[in-house]
């Protein structure tokens, strides 16, 4: 498996809507075990999202769909710069949902 | 919900151990909505383990589960340490399970 833990940081004032944008732009993708979004307590404009994919191949793929696509096209003006990016190898655990 | 991030150091050649451990002891804990345990590719030592539960209270009463303690005891041993950790507050997204 290929994961991801990254932080973005908003605009001022456009977390909520950032993290909606991206909520809303992560359903069906193929290969996609986990999309997780969530609020950073200590920086009321940082969002941090864990992923996991079966593989690195579908994680790149998902940046062709057009759901992503049309998603980032609307983040990125909500969108001041990125924190902390680590890549990961998940192993297992609980809650790894369908690769659709 | 209530989510951690956080880095865990393996002591030398004991990472896979104490992943397996971590793994083996996170099913059924009630409110527990994703527990991924990850390699660190960057780092032989290091995994990374990224939760999501319905609230704080869920995470701390999972500490007293005989099947976490149990963990806790096996996998203290293999810890030499911990590096970055960060709470979140999940909003949403793909691959949260069933909270037991």
């Amino acid at each position: 498996m290929y994961g991801l833990i990254g932080k973005i940081l908003a605009v001022a004032g456009a977390r909520d809507e950032l993290a909606a944008i991206l909520i809303g732009g992560v359903g069906g993708m193929p290969g996609c075990l986990s999309y997780v979004v969530a609020l950073d307590p200590a920086d009321p404009d940082a969002l941090w999202v864990t992923e996991v994919w079966t593989d690195g191949d579908a994680h790149r793929a998902s940046l062709s769909l057009p759901s992503v696509r049309d998603a980032i096209a609307r983040g990125r003006p909500l969108i001041a710069g990125f924190g902390e990016r680590f890549e990961t190898r998940p192993l297992g655990g609980h809650g790894l949902g369908d690769a659709a």
